[in-house]
C-alpha cells in the first residue's frame, strides 16, 4: 500500500516530575506540534482530534478527548479518546490514519498525554494493575513488574547469557536518553550499577523498570497526497498493524512470546509493502529491559534467543546495525502511558528528517515503532519513512 | 456517499440493574450478535473489535478492548476502546466505519457496555461527573442533573407550555419503553405522575431523568459492498458525523443548543446525501426529557421552541410524523453510558427490518441516530437505512 497518511508536524513536552497540569500538556504539545509544521497554516483545517490517554481518574477531567480540542484551539472539531492501556498512542496514531484513509477527514491532530505524578501511588498502582489480569493474577498480587519478571526468569533460564544482555539495555537507552533533551532521565548509568541495583522484581532491579512519568506529545498527520503543502520533509506512515491477546498470561501458551507483536508486527509490513531488511531503526516497548528483547524477537529482527548476542555485540545501540530506542525509550526517556506511543512518533518524526541532533541514526530512511498495553494483550505497530 | 457500510447482525442484552458482570454482558451481546447473521459465518472473519466504555474503575478490568476480544471468541484480533463519556457508542461505530472505509478492515463488531450498578455511588457520581467541567463546575456543586436543569430552566423562561412537553417526553418514553422486552423500565407512566414526582433539579423531576443501568449491545459491521454475504435484509450506515464543544457550558454561548450535535447532523446528512425530510424515525439522546426537546431543534427537525408544538401534538410520539425513541430512549431503556449509543443502531437495525415488532415505526426506511456525551461536549449522529 505505502504513503497511507503522513506526518508533517510534531511536538513534545518534556518528560518526567512535571509541574504542568494536564490541560497545560495538552496545550504545549499542540502548539509545538503547530509551530513545528514548516509553511504555515490555519490549524482550522484540522478536522479529526484523537487522544490517547489512559486517564488515571486523578485529574478531575472527564470526556477528555473534548479537553484536547479546546486546548489545541479546536473546539467544535470532532474528536475521540482511545485507550488500549499503554498501547494508547499507538493505536490512537492508527485510529487517524484510518479516519484520513477512509476520506473522513484530510489533517488530523494526534496528541498522547498522561499525568501520572499527581495521582497517589495506590490508585495508580490500582489503574495501571487493572490492565493486567486481576482475577487470577493481580489479586495474587502479580503486578506489571512482577509479570515481567516471571517472563525474564523463563528466559534467563532458557538463554544463558541472557542476564547481561539486560543490563546492556538498561546502559544503552540511558545513555540514548542522555542525549535527549526531553527524557525524563539523562544521565549515563554503567554496567556495574545495574548489576548492583535493588531488586523490583527478580531478576529484574531497578535500572530494569521504566519510571513513572509525566508529559505529552502530539502529531499534526495529513492525508499523504496533500504532505508537500506542508513541509518538504513529510514524513510518511506506510504501514500500521495490530493485534491482541488473552488478558492473562497464563492463558497463553509462552510466556516468553508476544503474539500480538507478531501479528501486528506482520500487518504493519504486509500492508507497507517493506522487507524488515529496509527498517533502519526500532522504537520498542521497553517498559522492562526484557521487553526489549521480546520485542526484537517477536517483530522479526532475531529468532528466539538471539536478541542477547545482537544486544551484547552492540547491534542495537546508536551506532550499530539496527538501533533500537535511540531516544533512550520508556527505559530512559520515560513512559507516560497514553504519550509513548505518540512520543514514538515524534522520534521517527526527528530521525526520518535528519533532525535527531546528536542521537541521530545516521541516514535513517525507516524506522518501525512498536507500543504494547498490558503485559502484551494489545500491541500496535508502525512502519514509517522518510519522503 | 451513501452505503459507508452495512449492520447485519445485532445483539442487546437486557438493561438494568443485573446480576451479570460486564465479561458476561460482553459475551452475551456478542455471541446475540454473531447469532443473528442471516447466513452463518465464521467469526475469524472479523478484523477489528471495538469497544465503547467508560469504564467506571469498579470492575478491576483495564486493557478492555482486549477483554472484549476475548469474550467475543476473538482474542488476537486488533482491537480498540473508544471513550468518549456518554458518546462513546456513537464514536465507536464511526470508528469502526473509518476502519472499514480505510480498507483496513472488511468486518468489524463493535460493542458498548456498562456495569454501572456494582460500584459505590459516590464513585459513579464522581466518573459521571468528570464528564462535565469540574474546574468551575462541578466543584461548585453542579451536578449533570443540575446542568440539565439549568438548560430547562432557561429553555422554560423562553418557550411557556414547554413544560407540558417535558412531561409529555416521560410519558411517551416510558410507553415505548413498555413494548420493548430489554428495557430496564417496561412500565408506562401517567403525566400525572410525572407531574407530581419528586424534583431531582428544579424543573427536572424524577421522570426526568434517565436511570443508573448495566448493559451491553454489540453489532456486527460489514463493508456495504459484502452486506449481502450475510444477510437479505442489511442496514447501511450511509453518513456519521461528529462534533464537539467546549467542556464548560459556561464557556458556550447559549445554553439552549449545542453546537456539536448541529455539527454532527449536518456532517452526517452531507456525507449520507440525504435530506432531513426522508428521516422516518430519530433515536435521539434523551438522559434528560429536556435533551429530547434539544436534539430534536439542534438536529434540525424543528427551530427554537418549535420541538414543543411537536411533541405535544404527539407527532413524535409511535404513529407521529417523527417518532422519537421508540424504543424508551434512555428515559426508559436506561442508559448504560458505552451501550447507548451503540443501542440505539441496534434499534435501527430492528426497525429498518421491520423486525421491531409491537414496537414497530411503520414503513420505516432511513434512521437517525444521536448520542452526547457530557452536556453536549461531544456529540455523534448516524444515519442509517434499509436495504
Amino acid at each position: 500500500m505505502g504513503r497511507r497518511a503522513a506526518i508533517v508536524g510534531a511536538g513534545h513536552t518534556r518528560f518526567g516530575a512535571l509541574e504542568a497540569g494536564p490541560r497545560e500538556l495538552l496545550r504545549t504539545a499542540s502548539e509545538l506540534a503547530f509551530a513545528s509544521v514548516d509553511r504555515g497554516f490555519d490549524r482550522r483545517a484540522v478536522e479529526e482530534v484523537v487522544l490517547a490517554t489512559l486517564g488515571f481518574g486523578g485529574w478531575q477531567i472527564g470526556n477528555v478527548s473534548a479537553v484536547l480540542a479546546e486546548e489545541s484551539g479546536l473546539a467544535g472539531t470532532p474528536t475521540i479518546r482511545v485507550e488500549n492501556a499503554c498501547a494508547s498512542g499507538g493505536f490512537a496514531l492508527r485510529a487517524a490514519v484510518h479516519a484520513i484513509e477512509s476520506g473522513a477527514c484530510d489533517l488530523a491532530l494526534v496528541a498522547g498525554l498522561e499525568k501520572m505524578t499527581d495521582v497517589a501511588s495506590a490508585r495508580r498502582r490500582y489503574w495501571l494493575g487493572v490492565s493486567g489480569d486481576t482475577e487470577w493474577e493481580r489479586s495474587a498480587g502479580l503486578t506489571f513488574a512482577g509479570v515481567y519478571g516471571l517472563i525474564a526468569s523463563r528466559y534467563l533460564a532458557d538463554h544463558p547469557g541472557a542476564a547481561e544482555a539486560l543490563v546492556a539495555v538498561a546502559v544503552k537507552n540511558h545513555a540514548n536518553g542522555a542525549r535527549n533533551p526531553n527524557a525524563h532521565f539523562q544521565k549515563i548509568v554503567d554496567a556495574e550499577t545495574v548489576r548492583q541495583a535493588p531488586r523490583v522484581a527478580d531478576p529484574l532491579g531497578l535500572y530494569d523498570c521504566c519510571p513513572v512519568s509525566d508529559g505529552a506529545a502530539a502529531l499534526v498527520v495529513a492525508r499523504a497526497e496533500h504532505a508537500r503543502r506542508y513541509t518538504d520533509s513529510p514524513v510518511y506512515i506506510d504501514g500500521v498493524g495490530a493485534g491482541s491477546d488473552r488478558l492473562a498470561v497464563q492463558e497463553r501458551p509462552e510466556l516468553t512470546r508476544f503474539a500480538a507483536t507478531r501479528r501486528a508486527a506482520d500487518e504493519a509490513l504486509r500492508s507497507a509493502h517493506v522487507e524488515r531488511a529496509a527498517i533502519d531503526f526500532l522504537e520498542v516497548h521497553d517498559c522492562f529491559t526484557i521487553a526489549e528483547l521480546l520485542a526484537i524477537e517477536d517483530l522479526g529482527f532475531a529468532g528466539p534467543g538471539e536478541a542477547v548476542p545482537l544486544t551484547l555485540e552492540g547491534a542495537t545501540g546508536p551506532s550499530g546495525r539496527l538501533p533500537v530506542n535511540p531516544d533512550g525509550g520508556l527505559k530512559a526517556k520515560g513512559h507516560p502511558i497514553g504519550a509513548t506511543g505518540v512520543s514514538q512518533a515524534y522520534e521517527a518524526f526527528l530521525q526520518l528528517r535528519g533532525a535527531a541532533g546528536p542521537r541521530q541514526v545516521p541516514g535513517a530512511e525507516q524506522a518501525m515503532l512498536h507500543n504494547v498495553g498490558g503485559a502484551g494483550a494489545t500491541a500496535a505497530v508502525t512502519i514509517l519513512s522518510s519522503g
